[in-house]
């Protein structure tokens, strides 16, 4: 697994000193990504590319065990097309690439680069919708797409990022609705019982809704540091492009209807949101469900006899089970303990000549440092007993993290107090105004998270102007 | 299965009356693709897509087996990246797309969308590449890649394409050249043993070649009407591009040297080649290893008495081991049989009440059409065998197709005549010179598609000038 030419693992800086340098520091040193001449855009490298790989299979899993198919639509979109739909042109519009030529010929109509496709999918759905027979459609893609972002970050914020696009359309509001929510809980899942992540599911407020929807819901972790991170969306439609884009099906009763729509995506940020959530001073931390190698083998004092043989035995034997590496070259333990630390392998098996005389090896776990001497008889148990528990243990200390960082604020000078002097989430009342939104924003610098489901009012004024309010919400900073 | 607003299966072209209109029927009629408002390029629905997917997961499992490892490139270049290759830019400047503005300002360097990735893979390796220990280097990337053509046909020539490209770097010439011919052979395994597709492996000639490369090799199919598909490359590139872009690593005896560079690529190009090679008046035929479904349960007089449960119990049984579908639509069978026939579903089962009472079924291959009675306790074991037979079958088809469409020519007179009257390959010696091939172009309208391996010559002079001649060609037309 280690790369060839280099000579020792090189230092990263604290995540408490700079958690903005520590995390670049690991994308690079734990060979995630690259950087190009393409400004703001990223070379995924095979080790972050295989834990992309991962996730996609995971979630393609769970799209298609609730009836999704996946399509591939165009990735340009031509202007006239684009502007359809009033509100999604003007959210988009300002961030896109624009191809305005082809060869050497200027085009007749520029075409953006896809930024989303909402508007491709409309224009087929409007093709092949005809009758209530012909629904739901449950069609999702696997893409790239392009914002053209100011500033960038790797996997956190891209000109171009790897993602998953749902596009659904539905006979009635009440199925559209089911399916937002269905889907936001696939992605909610997928976070704490694959990644380890908790999120708090809920509504964005009017002000951070998609761009043409009807209402955004969002699963919203919270990394190391305090700041938020929007893990998934899933969008409400209504029939609002259906009416933009003419789609109509005719429904049992003869009468032509307008189908319900819904957009869900998740992309290559969850990357960012692994890292900045289990990542350590040593470098990434990483869920056993995508982390690329599951179980290293590192041999120690391997030039004596047996050494390498029982440590292939034990690699093939894990192998048969699980994502097993070995490192069989000439490097020090040490610095083979170094690099799988840095890569954020779950568990090494560390195995010697005291060990193979003992008939045991000793497994070391990445998230808490934890020895555990094992007879070589239980070896897979012991791995695939601990890689679970790994996953519970992150969930677990992510958890502990959120609820230290999270405060209720019931008047403005304690959340402007709070925002000041804290970071994490801030729970507060509002009253549903985008004016008291905008004012938590230019005097605290908060924005909101989140509208959470399963409401538990700490109030009932807003924290901002007052007012009556009913709505408790996560507000904080996010990345 | 079935779309649900469908109400019969419309008539396709017969596939010797128009070729081309039978193919453009197919890719509509069996629902592989649809038209955009986006000018040369396709929508790929569902059951298009499916085929891609089953495409990806067979090479992708030899590319991981012979050491290959994922990542991914941005999907722009820098004009001056694009342009540090001499050859390399001048093949494919006149056909890219340009991104000329990010929002709504004008980009101080325009970035074409990539049409082939050897730019950005070499900006990266020279990054990445120190030592002699760092090699090999076998990266291959999945994405879209766009060349502005302008006449265009969905999967054979779109402007957006899906494919692979690998891209590798070695120490040595021999092992990049044995890295060419290894991937090249891969491609055939798969089109022969998977696809059921005969291919002819060879070299293309200086004038065929890839931009940039210095040989270039190709795996060529004949479709049913006579045309060859270039059904994947595979390109040596010597040291060209490492010293175009300064990449160099350090050998074991302390000097710098050049590394050498491969790339090979398969795109959604092969769906048009499995649609020609097998398809008939019926619709699509797919191979197993490819189809979306392998076997579809169709229930005959449903609504007797048992029919709908033996129906779905033999459906249950087939999907532990195949991709298995059923259709209970209340759709005629004959319309079923049609719809599974258009969608080229390899094997139908069929069950009725007579088939309960003698404990039995039947199945109908689509190749063939050859009807098999079999005892429900043998389904699994007839099933597998038969998938097996049906590849051997459609492989051997296309093999006697292929051999009926071979001639040879001794003479320019002959080639002519050959040419002008029969659709296929035509063997001819060639005495190397580039003004030989393209006055066989001009007179005889047939371009070379490969020098093939294992040589057998058919005479010593050029079949153009007369001249000397030491080397076989396969001419002919192509798609």
């Amino acid at each position: 697994m280690a790369e060839g030419s280099k000579k020792f693992v090189e230092q990263i800086t604290d995540r408490d000193t700079d958690f903005a340098q520590w995390y670049t520091d690991i994308v690079k040193k734990a060979d995630l990504i690259d950087y190009s001449s393409v400004k703001g855009c990223m070379i995924i490298r095979p080790y972050g590319y295989a834990i992309w790989e991962n996730i996609q299979r995971l979630l393609d899993t769970r799209f298609k065990a609730t009836g999704h198919q996946n399509v591939y639509m165009p990735m340009f979109i031509p202007e006239s097309l684009l502007q359809k739909e009033k509100d999604h042109v003007e959210g988009f519009a300002p961030e896109v690439a624009w191809v305005t030529m082809g060869g050497s010929e200027k085009l007749t109509e520029k075409l953006c680069v896809r930024p989303t496709s909402e508007t491709l999918f409309c224009e087929h759905y409007a093709n092949i919708i005809r009758s209530y027979r012909d629904l739901p459609k449950l069609y999702n893609q696997w893409c790239s797409v392009v914002r053209w972002e100011k500033t960038t970050r790797p996997f956190l914020r891209s000109r171009e990022f790897l993602w998953q696009e749902g596009h659904t359309m539905h006979a009635t509001a009440k199925e559209a609705k089911e399916e937002t929510i269905r889907m936001l809980d696939i992605y909610a899942d997928f976070f704490e019982n694959d990644l380890g992540m908790p999120v708090v599911r809920g509504q964005k407020t009017e002000k951070e809704k998609f761009a043409g929807a009807v209402a955004t819901y969002t699963v919203e972790a919270l990394m190391h540091d305090g700041k938020a991170l929007q893990g998934g969306t899933s969008h409400y439609f209504g029939d609002g492009f259906a009416r933009a884009f003419d789609i109509q099906y005719l429904d049992r009763d003869n009468t032509l209807k307008y189908p319900h729509q819904t957009s869900w995506g998740v992309s290559t940020r969850i990357i960012g949101g692994i890292i900045m959530t289990h990542g350590d001073d040593s470098g990434l931390v990483l869920p056993p469900a995508v982390a690329p190698i599951q179980v290293i083998v590192i041999p120690v004092q391997q030039h004596k006899a047996g050494v390498m043989e029982a440590a292939e035995d034990i690699r093939a034997r894990l192998a048969v089970k699980f994502r097993a590496d070995a490192d069989y070259t000439d490097n020090s333990p040490g610095w083979k303990f170094s690099e799988c630390e840095m890569k954020g392998i779950p568990l090494r098996v560390e195995i010697g000549p005291r060990d193979i005389e003992a008939g045991q090896c000793v497994i070391v776990r990445r998230d808490n440092r934890e020895k555990i001497v094992t007879p070589l008889a239980d070896l897979e148990r012991v791995v695939e007993e601990q890689l679970k528990d790994i996953t519970k243990s992150l969930f677990e200390k992510a958890l502990q993290n959120r609820e230290n960082r999270t405060e209720n604020a019931h008047t403005m000078e304690e959340l402007i107090e709070i925002a000041s002097t804290k970071s994490g989430y801030i729970r507060a009342m509002w009253c549903g105004d985008r004016a008291c939104e905008e004012t938590l924003k230019e005097k605290a610098d908060v924005t909101s998270r989140c509208i959470p489901f399963g409401q538990a009012p700490i109030g009932d004024t807003c924290v901002c102007c007052g007012k009556p309010a009913t709505k408790l919400v996560f507000w904080g900073k996010a990345y």
